[in-house]
This record gives C-alpha cells, sequence and structure tokens, in this order.
C-alpha cells in the first residue's frame, strides 16, 4: 500500500527523469503515472513508474522510470485469448538497466537482490542495457529488472499489455497499487 | 533515385534531429537510418527518414524524422496475411507535425502542398501533433503527414510494419528507395 503523498513524490520524481531524458509528456500523462510497488510497501526497493502512451488489442507502447537501484519484480507474460501473450522490447533511454531472463546464469551480476528477497528471482542470465541498447523478451520467458545507480527510463514497445494476467514468481505480490485514504 | 551522398547527407540531418530529441542510436543504427524519396527523386519536398527499432510478426517500433515541410505522401495500409492491416500510433518528439487522414476537411489547412502535387493529397482532416501529442490511424485509413517549419520528430508504434504492401494514392510512388551506384 502506498499513501498519497508517496503517489505524489513518486510521480514527480518520475516525469523529472522522463523530462532528463527529453521526453514531453502531456499534463494529463504526468498526473496518470502508475506508480506500482506490487503490493509490497517498499518502493524504493520493489517498484516501478510507468506511462502508458497506448495498449489497443494489439499494441503497446509504454515509458518505463525506474529509481536507482529500483527494482521490476521477476514475472512472465502468459498466453490468452488465443494468443501467445505478450512479447515485449525494452530500449534503454537514459541510465543502466541490468535485465535478468532466461538462460546461463551471470557469474557476478550487477543486479543487488537482499538475501530474504534471493527466492524471488530464479533467472540470472543478465543483459546490461545503456542507451541505445535493447532486448525482446519472447512470450512465456521469466524476466526482471533492476536499474544501476543513476536510475533508468526504458521504452516499452509490444503487443496488447494486460497486466492483470501477468504471473510473478514472488506469490506476495499484488499488481494492482493500492493507496491509502487520504 | 538518390545518390550516395545525399543519402549519407539526409542520414547525418537525421541523425542530428534525434539527437536534439534526446534520442541516442547505436553507430549501427545511424549507417542504417531509412531514407525514403519514395521514388520521386525531391527528398526535400516529398521524403522520410526512419529507425526500426523493432519489426516482428507482432509489434513495430520506430522513430520517423521530417525535415522542414517534408512530406510523407498519402497511403493507406491494407489487410494482409489474415490480419486487419498495420495500426499505427504517432506520438510528436519534437517540432510540429500536420496529420491528415479521413474525416471532415480542414477550411485553411497548414501543410502545404503545390498545385501540380495537389491530386495525390485526397484527405484533408488535420489534425496537429506537438511534443507529447499523438494519434492512432486505424488499419485501412488514408493518411499523410508534413513537418512543419523547423522539421518533426514523431515515435511510431504498430503492428508488423509490412511497407511493401503499402498503397499509395499517387501512381508513381514506389516505397522502395533506389540509390545510385557512385
Amino acid at each position: 500500500m502506498l499513501t498519497p503523498t508517496e503517489v505524489t513524490r513518486a510521480r514527480e520524481r518520475a516525469a523529472a527523469a522522463l523530462r532528463a531524458a527529453g521526453i514531453v509528456l502531456t499534463h494529463a500523462e504526468r498526473d496518470a503515472i502508475e506508480v506500482a510497488d506490487f503490493g509490497l510497501s517498499e518502493l524504493e526497493t520493489i517498484g516501478l513508474e510507468v506511462v502508458v502512451y497506448c495498449n489497443t488489442d494489439r499494441v503497446c507502447a509504454k515509458e518505463l522510470v525506474l529509481f536507482p537501484r529500483q527494482t521490476c519484480p521477476e514475472h512472465r507474460h502468459p498466453s490468452f485469448d488465443g494468443t501467445p501473450g505478450k512479447e515485449e522490447t525494452f530500449r534503454c533511454r537514459r541510465g543502466v538497466v541490468y535485465l535478468y531472463t532466461e538462460g546461463d546464469r551471470a557469474e557476478r551480476p550487477a543486479a543487488r537482490v537482499r538475501a530474504e528477497d534471493r527466492q524471488a528471482f530464479t533467472v540470472w542470465h543478465e543483459i546490461e542495457l545503456r542507451p541505445g541498447d535493447q532486448h525482446t523478451i519472447p512470450p512465456g520467458t521469466l524476466h526482471w529488472f533492476q536499474a544501476g545507480d543513476e536510475g533508468a527510463v526504458v521504452s516499452e514497445f509490444s503487443t496488447q499489455s494486460r497486466d492483470d494476467l501477468d504471473v510473478f514468481t514472488d506469490p506476495r505480490v499484488e499488481r494492482q497499487t493500492v493507496v491509502a485514504e487520504s
């Protein structure tokens, strides 16, 4: 759960990060930045800030903002409605993002995960994305990502986004953000 | 037809416009910027510069660069392979772009089209896009666009792009750029 103040502050920080990346938002978009704490109430560690540009039956485009060392928890996008599930391309615009997916395990991963959280992170094939770098995640593939020390701005190009269907490794995760009443 | 020098110069100008919009490209992407003269050999008037980030069976993302008053000629994306055809969202990042599509005709359109070219432009419903503005074009819908006096950078989020299938109003248009031998 987040407080209204936490949501407002996170939106302001995310808007500033996007501005620094040269990305212009409308006022309505700034006011609607999604702040996701994944139900864990520790936004600085596990969280994500999202601007959804479009999300039709066929195409979705978003900007993702990660604060320094903020982590989007491990998940996969299952098939639905006869489609293979969400296919997504991440393109780094600013900062550094460490993306982990299925494959050979990195010997010395750059991301930092607390010992008590480690069981919720099972894939450790590391892809480092700096501005101009991108990577496509096929449907159904486990993945998670963490920003470097300066935070990151990442564009996501994908098929339809159905966040409600995402399957997280950590059973405590709730994708829908709950904001406390002020 | 374009000369190799024209292609190189257009790539350099497009890369500079993208840089000014805060968009970082890899060296390989800069060297591969598509310069389209639509077979009309007057790139400054009718043309488009394109960076393709990804184009899978399901999703495509591009950056489009338009030089000042440069025009992408009128066309539509037909259905193919049992799909409805390409659906695309244009989001303006820098400059101004005047997008024309089917609907009520603008009384005083902002785009400039030479009298001798007018028969190749049949839809005049005007949508002005400034940084942060966007518009989605449904499949099969006629559309064309022209940058304002400062040029424009536009992000395109779409389903699979099959430029070879595009149907242009001007029968002289050839989508595939031909570069003269040096």
